[in-house]
């Protein structure tokens, strides 16, 4: 029998959104739980590390998004098919989220100097050489990450890929040509289709978080 | 045959001591090559995504030293019996990391005032709330993270006390007491006990990233 899964998150795309892609793609059912803010104190202590998401499994849980990411790639024959490509799929994943930190770091920096500078090089050196690098791969790969096939990975850079929507300029577009190829298969798939048809539009902007 | 395994690294201990930590503990060959500053900028765009450590297997690398951890770890047995011991593994060396990048913003913030603040709340709050859960979690398990036996993560986090040596209160220890037997009997492991003998010390204080 599939296990009862149940994915406890707020009501918004965040970190959960990768884990629902995941879950649709596999078609399998699962409880999509939205957690309201008013009952997030009551819950938070509950929670393994006072964090969300969380997935439950038969009622087991654990938390971390990408860690329930990689489970699932597991449960669902997307994680590679040796040691070898797992790891290969868990740096491009590690690697996709430094590059996060690095417009976290921007969106914290208070002095309005040091902000704009750092904007300046996220957007005129880190962001161009992360995608050189992923157009290299991809094209290497028959448009996936890793071993010309689709993982968690592809899908987890996807979901990243439609949170950075907003700041994907003309000039990025010319040179993400396989990046941009590959979100629009994994829109495309079965599954992710229909969710993303009918999924709330994302709360948060890339743009407003670099202003 | 046994692959031929390079860790690349500048000579410290940063994230690649965990690796260190494993691979000495697996009792394999391999290549500790200590990257010269100098001769970094020259090898920087031949890497994987312009960053170290990274390891390579036969001629093949990754980066990303929790991806390279948990390779090894599965390499070597040391990553759960099924998937979900694996996916707790996973869950509780990222849930370290997140504690680890809270230092790092403490350790970021320029105002004064704020950064007072916010090491306060990561002192009496943040650490606490985590040493309590992993306490939990230690004495449910016979003393490691997951299911009564040593995995990657426990060696991992063991690396992570080892890296905050000088900010482990006396307060600290009298909360942190299955933390710290699962440091002792981590560092009295044959291969990792021989190599924290001979290494060179670390080079970062955690008291001092926070002053």
């Amino acid at each position: 029998m599939a296990p009862k899964y149940v994915l406890n998150y707020f009501d918004v795309w965040g970190t959960a959104e990768p884990i629902r892609l995941i879950l649709h793609y596999a078609k399998v059912e699962f409880t999509d739980n939205r957690v309201k803010k008013e009952d997030w104190p009551a819950m938070k202590p509950k929670t393994p590390f006072g964090q969300l998401p969380t997935l439950e499994v038969d009622g087991k849980v654990i938390n971390q998004s990408c860690t329930i990411c990689r489970y699932l790639g597991r449960e669902f024959g997307l994680a590679g098919s040796d040691n070898w490509e797992a790891a290969e799929i868990d740096a491009v994943v590690d690697n996709a989220n430094d590059l996060r930190q690095q417009f976290r770091k921007v969106f914290e920096m208070k002095d309005p100097e040091e902000k704009k500078k750092m904007k300046e090089t996220l957007l005129t050196e880190t962001v161009p050489f992360a995608v050189s690098r992923l157009e290299k791969r991809l094209k290497n790969n028959n448009g996936y990450i890793v071993n010309g096939k689709l993982s968690w990975g592809d899908i987890y850079l996807v979901h990243l890929m439609d949170l950075m929507e907003d700041i994907i300029s003309e000039d990025l577009k010319k040179t993400a040509v396989h990046a941009l190829a590959l979100r629009k298969k994994v829109h495309e798939l079965p599954g992710i289709k229909e969710w993303i048809a009918k999924r709330a539009p994302n709360s948060f902007s890339a743009a407003k978080l670099l202003e």
